[in-house]
């Protein structure tokens, strides 16, 4: 039994944070969570931490990942997939000591999440919780083809024959490739179908890929659970999802840190990004050309096309999350760094983001504590802190309630009651 | 710059113990060792650890395991190769922490050593360094041959072939079966030949598990660097192979354990193993039946057939380990753990037994560092503790000069100089 | 031509038991059935082979068993497929000399079923007619999915085309996975139709899996020929089921010996097997712990949920075995001795525990013999004694039309008129 | 403990035949041999059983016979191999209940003998014991290649790999095939070398299909343990296999009756066969054809060929059996039955042709029993009815050792002290 304690300390649901709040753990579970006095009063006998200036929030819950995507590291993908299994490995290691407790991997090469849980459960190492949609589908030539995480499987017959295989290998969820960076739903509206139905007869929720407004309109009507990016998503389409319980997993950081590299390019070679738009764009080079102090190294058309297409999506971001969010739509934490260049599984760094789309930090915080667990059909058993939950529990320095980035600042982590930092800590 | 000092610190190589010993390290390597008093005049600056009733010795090196192996683990056995990799990783990285910082492998699954040691140089887990066989060669048919670890490979060329393979695919050494559990060579000695031959033209070494002296003889005039077992080595071939620099791994621990568990086996079941002999193996349980008391479960003649096999390898062990040693053949402690019920790589268990059957700690401790490192190619780079070396060191309680048991004890493991259990120490 | 005569004689069809009946062979076929002296008037020159005090009654017809499964020999099926096959022969062979004229295979490995009879038509060995199913259609991850009698089909048109191929390979009827030990339906309706109607227009019968209700009624609407095990059956079910013909086979004893070996095992540790209820499942073990006379060895939370399932299965026939005889549906014996630890086949253990869940003796006969002569469609050749059907009778010592016990006492089993175990009878 | 008794009691070692001999056996074994007055007194509370005019011998081994060879059953060959096997296990167990009990099968395919004795092991069925080569080699394209009992393996070290995993998967012989119709050896001399020496030094033995001088030479030399068929083997050769031990198999009863065939096909034309000499071969039809009333179907040029070199294979035997057996060569009894046609393993026939060829009947039942005992290395454990021996014995009506054809009247078989076919006997 162990009390911890910190100057505040959030709930992961709804608005509340308790100041010096306190939780008793026992067991790999929360006993009970509440005003530090009372807790020790309740739990004379229990020795006490005191973590500070700091906040005492639940684990954090990344709801897109893609566990061993070697997009950022062609070493280790050349490596061959032993090498990179044990790098999967060392990254959800890494997570679990930066605060993430549970993911939710939307599209892994087979068998490796299966691998890595069975190995956390015999002890050989301590990585987050997984949750798992083994391979995703797409149509032949659909969104990520080329990966052996996504498996290219056409007509609703295959489809169940398919989410069939995935849930006998494993899989928890299933995800659907439903379109990629054009406005053209890939699946049918049958194959939409199918693939919720099989999902459902068997108990099991679907997420979905769908980035333009068409294909979540199919993908709310075959009641995918989640909309995965939902880039374009309407103010329809999120009251109607907030109606029907749909989640919404906008991977709000990984779109805008695309925006901000491109427009930093632009910037690198004394080009002002405001200056290109929609209708300069097919000249925009040669104009510039004609300036012959003009730095245009790596840039084409193709480029200044995605710069146009990012910028749009920043401002769809912009529009949307504080929107949807206040109209009762479910958000959820998802970070999808395929791309690299932060560290593994960063979500703080998409609660963050989201916080500067307008949430307010506790309510960011939620979309990757509270929200995910219900999301994922376990509320009450991990992302919060109550009695009877899991003790994954992380600590940071300064007032995350009140400041996202204090997320950055790792003090503790309990999984299961259990700390794995061991940093000194105040009486 | 660290300086580390314990009581006694030992050099391994030859006899040398330095009492109040310490050792400089930088960058990873060894700087000086020496008296404490000098060694801290040479570096002022350089902090210093004094470990006090410890004893400072190179990390070990246990020159005959199998990675992977899951003979011991059928559960991890059926969860298949992903599972195994990971508990692969899970037991060297445990191994690591006691103190074993280099292993030898003598066979292994395709891959697997190959895919750790990358893995750890891109600093995805922390392991020993590893020194591999890959697959090792028998005939069709021969010792091992069901395991994924072991190829069947017949010919000359068919194994100088499968020599460049494995060389090929990351082996550093070539591992070969030479017999089994029969006085009966398994290759013929062109074969034998052709596999040392290609070795070493390749400027690799080649291993052979050779049991009995009638396959000793063809592995000595084959040329092979190390032999594995060797139980039934008779004095001249002892002889020779210390004037032709090939070690001898007796991997004497795990024998005699079976050994002891089969005569043990013997008197929970209050028969007196003593009385077993080969003259009454075949009417010794009928002779125990007539006895009413007699609890024969779990004993059949195949097993009295063990018991007297065991009881012979073991009374041959103790003719000849301190007897051969003394001779001047260099000696290799080797676990060879396939059989379960210890800590990962116990080589500290091998060193124990080989005092037991006559070597002095110190001389125990060298066949897992000095002498290893030597047979590996590495003299001065490893094993050793002198300038110039890997600051590969472990830190033990007590004096493990005079008691290899203090190897139990470990406080303090380096690997490259840094610090894997950060223990106190008494500055 | 043979007479043979016994104390009584079963028909196997209906209530009919003659006292002092006789029948007449000849060719292979049965010529007359009748009071004895009748029948020898008829035949004078016919030999009389008189059993006494003993009951003529037509061969056993087993409708649910496996083929050559190995679940309960892992010796065997780790000898291979020949072994195996060696195996099913000789279990078949001792079924056959026990009374077990004609079995029903519903899932057994490819080609053996085939093999076996095509074997015994060329007279290599003796052993059951055999109506087979040969390999089960499961969804993928479904029921039995990992054995090799069991395939992995999904989509109607798939189910079809496999529907074909093992008609084509040699099935009489075709098995198909419809749940598993939950209540949640594996196949969609339209699945279940595919099978079912392929399987009847090409003039052969369908069996189905399903012991749930919600299964059931999928099964029903698609016109399965057989529902097997049926444990939560509706009456409703029952009733529509007995209107359209389709028959019950409950597999009552292997489910009945599975409950009582669980409770068994409580009652071994001292437990009251009925003090385990729903609601205290979950402390149960904890509370027993606190006595500590408690010997709580392989018991888990698991397992306690086994025994309380099972509880539910015994009770679920106890109410509706004889209720849904009663109200007209047809019922059928099927072993499913899947584990082992009866002689094979032991389809009298069936009748019997048939017997003791309310039938009448000559009831409990009737669905190894009539019942499954006519759901096979052999009315009037197998499984009657009646003039014109095979000559494959059963002569068991005692009294079975009153104590189907007797059934265990075999005295000669006559297969097409031929007599196997030569035991002597007065004449 | 029982004994038998008999008129007569064939040792089957050397001439020894007791008049009024008995034996007793106990536990499987043979107790004693002696006359029957002698073994009553030293047995007084055994059982007797006295089969009167009759002969008991050892049960007889056929050193030459292909187990589930379908050459003569292309109706079973067609129905695959799962049917195959059916069949193999049937010819066995028939084969044993006329007296055969043991077997060294010299080519079949590829897990069938130790499926079929494992299976016997654990007592799904009863055989005789087998001793079995596997598949046998031969040169690309020699005899039999197109077998799947035989494997086409060129080159020294290939054989010597094939060798050792025939020995792998169960062999105890190897077989090899020298020649076939023609006298041209088909290894190289190398060749056979690499098969015999790679057999010798894992300790078992080799067998040739060798029928001609050259192809015999060459074998003699490499070291082969047994000859097959060596038709034309010359005295020097039998000079050097007698002093070496090399056993000669000649299967002569199978090819005198191909012989007898021809020739009786030819007398059902109304030919002589003495008419036709090799000099007239070629015209010997158009000179019949010219004989108006001369049937000629069925014979061309090609089957008087036959009928010629049939012709000297008669003679062939007829010239050395006798001769060779006097001269001190090793007989054995083989039979070779490929060609369909007589009860399955007819060993009795082959004893009885040998009798015709000129040894006595005593001499020609020590090919099947003492001398093949011996040859396969069980000297006093099969083969002969003295103490100690397995209880493998066979009691034929009347006087066996006065004429061979005996051995076609079986009164009883025991295997390992089981009497088989449980025929009443005086007492």
């Amino acid at each position: 039994m162990q009390i911890i304690t910190a100057r505040r300390l959030i709930i992961g649901k709804g608005k509340t944070v308790l100041a010096n709040g306190a939780m008793c753990m026992e067991n790999g579970q929360i006993r009970a969570v509440g005003d530090v006095k009372e807790i020790r009063q309740r739990f004379p006998q229990a020795p006490v931490c005191d973590y500070g200036d700091a906040t005492i929030l639940p684990g954090l819950i990344d709801m897109h990942i893609h566990v061993g995507d070697t997009q950022s590291r062609p070493d280790v993908e050349q490596g061959g997939d032993q090498l990179k299994l044990l790098y999967a490995a060392s990254e959800l290691s890494a997570a679990l000591r930066r605060g993430v407790t549970a993911v939710r991997d939307v599209a892994s090469e087979p068998g490796v999440c299966t691998a890595l849980r069975q190995a956390a459960g015999m002890g050989f190492l301590r990585i987050p919780r997984i949750f798992t949609s083994g391979v995703a589908l797409c149509i032949s030539g659909g969104h990520g083809w080329p990966l052996r995480s996504v498996a290219q499987v056409n007509s609703p017959w295959k489809l169940r024959e398919q989410v069939r295989s995935n849930i006998r290998d494993g899989a928890d969820w299933i995800k659907a490739m439903g379109d990629s960076n054009l406005d053209a739903p890939e699946y049918t509206q049958e194959e939409f179908d199918a693939i919720v139905q099989e999902c459902h007869r068997q108990g099991k929720k679907a997420a979905v890929h769908a980035s333009f407004a068409s294909t979540i309109d199919m993908c709310i009507r075959a009641g995918f659970d989640t909309i995965e990016h939902g880039i374009f998503m309407t103010p329809e389409q999120a009251a109607v999802m907030a109606e029907k319980g749909i989640a919404w997993v906008p991977t709000a950081m990984v779109c805008t840190r695309v925006a901000r590299e491109l427009e930093q390019m632009m910037e690198e070679r004394g080009l002002k990004a405001e200056s290109l738009t929609p209708d300069n764009v097919e000249v925009f080079l040669d104009v510039q050309k004609a300036n012959s102090a003009a730095d245009l190294r790596g840039l084409n058309t193709q480029t200044l096309r995605r710069v146009l297409f990012y910028r749009t999506v920043r401002a769809a971001y912009a529009e949307r999350i504080q929107r949807f969010q206040r109209m009762g739509l479910t958000l959820l934490a998802g970070t999808d760094m395929v791309i690299g260049g932060t560290a593994p599984v960063p979500v703080e760094q998409e609660i963050l983001c989201l916080a500067e789309y307008g949430l307010t930090a506790v309510e960011a915080i939620e979309t990757a504590t509270g929200n995910a667990a219900r999301v994922l059909g376990l509320e009450g058993q991990i992302g919060t802190l109550e009695p009877g939950a899991a003790a994954d529990v992380l600590v940071v320095g300064g007032d995350a309630a009140y400041d996202a980035a204090a997320l950055q600042n790792t003090k503790e982590v309990f999984q299961g009651g259990c700390p794995l930092l061991n940093q000194a800590a105040n009486k």
